[in-house]
């Protein structure tokens, strides 16, 4: 767990390799979010091989290879996407860049997995969805709030098991730590990052359908502003949103970039679940004010009791392997495409739609 | 703290009377709902001499007395009213006939304290603000869920003092315990109970416009639901609502009827404060799976720390000893008329623009 921000969490957990080297092959291109490291350790721990490096920056690559000295330097991103043992591209661009990342990945036969948000603008989104049903690849988001933590993959197991009967309503906070001076400039920048609801916003809506079993919904209150960050006028610090879903549940989300300086983690992600038999709150990456500095805290109240399970080290993090079968598989069952894009499109759609408050 | 709903929530703190017996008394008009209880409770600690009780139905009477043996039943609502003596008739009606009854104890030169929802039509708030400059008496609601509430009173004086900078957004969850067979039938229906917005969303509304320093807002979103009590066709089970405030705050709140069997208590009410150099979460009533089934626990994160505070006996409720100075010298420390009416047209706002998801 990273104190400085959440651009460097990188959860690791235990090896539990799907496949046998060499079978599943990725490479890294584009390191401009940190949260490369943290796919690059999920498909490493699930079995992948990874081959290929590759960014602009010789810096990124450096720090990377620092990490995983097994990759090779690519000399351009054209040797890592045409090489015929690749199945996937792994990538963290400025998230502008995204999509054409993945267009180019899927064009030369590769699965795409990006980090989130996907796309910045709707046009990307019908250009991948053009790509993916032309070329039948894969392009997968890394909705690491809920795929890399385990407190969340347990909530959506006890939803499956019928814990807290039907689900109703799901309300989220993403508060981050900004940390600016640590930033990157594109980071800044509206047309680069795409706007609060679309970045830190696209977690959010993907655990809402994740969670409330939906498969689409309408937004019905997008709110962005930038309350106390005038020296960034294009940063939006907070956003807050609100979707009811196609079967009729509710969503909620809030996310901003206030996390105190004295909290021991870059922020205090929560979810809240409830169902028409229990709620489940998820405490993300710290129980605030508690002992330990620790995540994974998930509290299940029903018609049973009140409960309390440390989740960490008790799920893993199933998402990776199940990526790579079904790369391999051409199966869906880490997410399905109409999923990943699904909660893209609605984090594009609330920003479109956002008011700005301040 | 009871178990079986938050009707029967009538909070006990310590006498800190402000006035001799005698210098200021009230009597309590109408027993409909139990919250009459805990403003009991709070005039009498605060040093009030309660006088006469009435209500239509002497069973209710007959229960209030076992509590408060001191009281005098009345022969008639008149004989409260029209008793020179009596500074305050206080009165928790069914909520359509709460205004009602304070134009006729105000009309009798009498300051009325309502239970709240103060009004279920905005036609009624309209006849009471006229009232109010007509006799210059006041109208004040019980907003037990801050003014009885240590840990929010807590979070009150946090704010003032500077500890998480300046208030820009506050989301509340306010779920209670539904015990449909305990309630009387007015309470499921939509005329008499004013709608799920109108009823617990008032406490909701009113905590924002105070935490915030809001004194004007406008409605944004406004839900509700029948989710899951085909039972009673005109119970709203779940309600959400955001707000924007005059200075540019934003609010979120989440009402519901879905408190599960197995809390401890009669709801998880949650308010989570957020400023721009840290936050404040209140778990009001319980803080879940923990050891104690107690209330009032603080959290404050800002940027020395993470800080817990078990708030039960540390502030009381000054609201109440305001409440009685107030009525005795006119002045407006315990809450001003404006703030009150403003928090209930804002939930009457919300209750009419509500869409129904369910």
């Amino acid at each position: 767990m990273n104190k400085a921000d959440g651009m460097n969490y990188a959860p690791q957990g235990k090896p539990r390799p799907v496949v046998k080297p060499g079978e599943f092959v990725f490479s890294a291109v584009r390191l401009d979010h940190g949260h490369i490291y943290g796919m690059t350790n999920g498909l490493l721990e699930a079995g992948a091989t990874l081959k290929y490096v590759y960014d602009p920056d010789p810096a990124k690559v450096e720090r990377f290879l620092k990490t995983y000295p097994q990759a090779k330097p690519a000399r351009s991103e054209e040797e890592a996407l045409s090489d015929p043992g690749t199945h996937m591209i792994a990538g963290a661009a400025i998230t502008s860049e995204r999509c054409a990342l993945g267009l180019r990945a899927m064009a030369a036969g590769k699965d795409y997995f990006t980090d989130k948000a996907p796309f910045t603008t709707l046009e990307q989104l019908a250009s991948a969805k053009a790509m993916a049903a032309e070329t039948s690849r894969k392009y997968m988001v890394y909705y690491s709030e809920r795929l890399h933590v385990e407190s969340a993959i347990l909530a959506g197991y006890m939803i499956e098991a019928g814990e807290i009967g039907k689900v109703i309503s799901v309300t989220g906070f993403g508060p981050h730590r900004l940390g600016a001076a640590g930033r990157p400039a594109w980071f800044f920048k509206r047309d680069q990052y795409g706007g609060i609801l679309c970045d830190i916003g696209s977690h959010q809506i993907e655990q809402y359908l994740h969670f409330a079993g939906e498969d689409d919904a309408t937004v019905q209150l997008a709110r962005v502003a930038n309350y106390n960050n005038p020296a960034y006028p294009e940063l939006e610090d907070f956003g807050d949103c609100a979707l009811v879903g196609k079967n009729g549940t509710t969503n909620y989300f809030r996310v901003d970039w206030f996390n105190p300086d004295g909290l021991r983690t870059w922020g205090d992600g929560r979810t809240f679940i409830l169902g028409t038999e229990g709620y489940i709150e998820l405490r993300k990456y710290i129980n605030v004010a508690a002992d330990t500095a620790n995540g994974d805290h998930l509290f299940l109240v029903n018609g049973k009791g009140e409960k309390y399970i440390h989740a960490a080290g008790v799920t893993g993090f199933p998402f990776f392997g199940q990526l790579i079968l079904d790369c391999l598989n051409r199966t869906e069952n880490a997410m399905t495409q109409a999923h990943a894009f699904k909660a893209a499109e609605l984090c594009l759609l609330a920003q479109a739609q956002a008011v700005k408050i301040k």
